[in-house]
């Protein structure tokens, strides 16, 4: 008993098997009349899930497995839906290792994905992996890699990507706009890309609107409430003169959010707050914090796209991703959250 | 090359693995002189992990599949955090699965787990699962089943809880302690288990205190922010006798929180404010939300201990599991967490 997969329809319509998924999920880059047709004739070809039958008949699993730093962080569950979104309807289900953002338990999630024989990887990779050996073996055994958020050029694997010195360079306009013009900055790690390409936004953006670089406000923090806390402390320790903070992510700008409220700060009025990434707790705080959003959903559904196209690659016996010099790069653009906490009163 | 198991360091102790491994993991039941001996009989057996090699000779994999409803609930992720932390050091890798809290995709999710051979699952029930029958699956191939918080007792499954009734109990307890007297409730969903036992235990803990039950002053909600939002306004519409709520969660807790914000209600002078399960957003909403903590990390911590139970009976050839007519339920006790929502100024 033969069963309909993404790839039969796309052979029947002359199409990529990546466009019959994005059509079936009603993906905004596919045009009506496209969606139409191969949904009918998914129809006409009597198309449903039915992973078991198609794993015994193929040797694939129709399992992706994905590998994330953590799922308390807002941004990778949210990640995660868009892949399932996506996968769920092209037959595949999705398990999830999560590494506690170390490089120590990211080989393990490697190892134990590869041992279940997943179709694939999904990965953004843990803050302090030390080498990338256990990705370059995934990439030796032929199994699809796929990167996002967090990824490391090197391993030259397809990858999608926000434009974080964009995001950040939007971020810290909104606030001039808003007439701060003591602007700090609280960063995170810098041996890691996103942080640093956030750096540069920041700076960036001041120097565009002729505004001074004062090393006195940027901080470098470790990315948590706590650090947000401590770095908003010696911020204003510092110096008097800060009227705005834009935080390199929102558990940082919460932390400086707690402090600022702590020791009576107005904000937006005295203080103007902006983080970066959109967590899901970032409405709900008070005031109400005003931040980047990444796109995640979107993020999933394009690094599930990329996967298929690789799946697909490496069907059709392409060439091997070692000799593909330039891995597919998606680069997202970022999206302002304008809330409470950065928008300035007339009066202030 | 033969490697050293937690069941290797059990049998030369004569002691269960179960010991060994909450001894390897300083686990508060097991004194320190027998922690002591279980170390240096570990350390002396060159006991480390090393999974592959394991589940070659073994075959068994090593890995336990987790099935929760939605890694966006902080309370799920919490949970995992401990299975993970006692489980990786017993040499075992966990796979996750996200229901999102539906019983159509739990089916899938118990099928790839079982795809995978899981040594064993872990699972919170979706609220929606239609029926059983995957779950009896799971037991009719001898793959050890354990079941925390949101379990169905017809499956017959050791399994981890908390006591809701006592919890709900003391959240509406410590609302009367503060002086509210009006006090309401916004319940879930009441075919689960859960909800309804929370919902008793506010009935009882007004009764216990000779206060009147008003059917006015219960509201059935979905869990949700949105539905806190639009149960504080029917709440409040209903009658303006209402000086305190009790939210069956978070969630429900927050959109009620926000709604009265926004109707410009003082809490906790006005209307006092209790959730439950203690979420991640709660410290930070404004006021910061008193709740009941469900102890997660210790529910994971007794559930993976409970999978090494079923795994050394499955070994030694025990009673099936259908014959073992009392499957171990052990029941947490919950946790009152008291933040600013909840505590009246004296002069309110």
């Amino acid at each position: 008993m033969s069963r309909t997969t993404i790839h039969d329809i796309a052979k029947e319509l002359n199409t990529s098997p990546s466009t019959v998924s994005k059509a079936l999920n009603d993906h905004p880059s596919i045009s009506a009349a496209t969606k139409e047709l191969i949904k009918t004739t998914a129809q006409n070809l009597n198309y449903r899930q039915n992973r078991l039958a198609s794993s015994l008949r193929s040797g694939r699993t129709n399992i992706i497995g994905i590998l994330i730093p953590s799922s308390d962080i807002g941004f990778f569950g949210a990640v995660v839906h868009g892949i399932e979104k996506i996968a769920r309807s092209s037959g595949y289900n999705i398990l999830l290792f999560q590494s506690n953002v170390t490089g120590e338990y990211e080989v393990e999630g490697v190892e134990t994905l590869l041992q279940t024989s997943v179709d694939g990887i999904i990965a953004s990779i843990a803050k302090d992996t030390p080498n990338l050996e256990h990705f370059i073996d995934v990439k030796k055994r032929k199994v699809p890699l796929v990167l996002f958020d967090r990824i490391k050029e090197e391993l030259n694997a397809p990858s999608v990507v926000v434009d974080d010195y964009k995001g950040a360079f939007m971020a810290t306009e909104h606030l001039i706009q808003q007439g701060y013009s003591r602007i700090a900055h609280i960063s995170g790690p810098q041996h890691i890309k996103i942080f640093n390409d956030r750096l540069r936004g920041y700076v960036d953006a001041l120097k565009m609107n002729n505004l001074p670089i004062d090393e006195d406000l940027i901080q470098y923090g470790r990315n948590s409430i706590e650090s947000g806390k401590f770095s908003a402390e010696r911020l204003l320790g510092r110096t008097k003169h800060v009227d705005a903070i834009f935080a390199v992510e929102d558990f940082t700008a919460l932390g400086a959010l707690q402090y600022l409220k702590q020791i009576g700060i107005r904000m937006p009025g005295q203080i103007g707050m902006i983080g970066f990434g959109n967590e899901s707790f970032s409405p709900y705080v008070t005031p109400s914090l005003s931040t980047i959003d990444q796109q995640p959903a979107r993020m999933g559904e394009e690094a599930f796209t990329l996967f298929l196209e690789a799946m697909a690659e490496k069907t059709n016996g392409a060439a091997s991703p070692e000799l593909n010099a330039e891995p597919k790069k998606i680069v997202l653009d970022p999206v302002l959250v304008v809330r409470e906490s950065s928008v300035r009163t007339p009066q202030a």
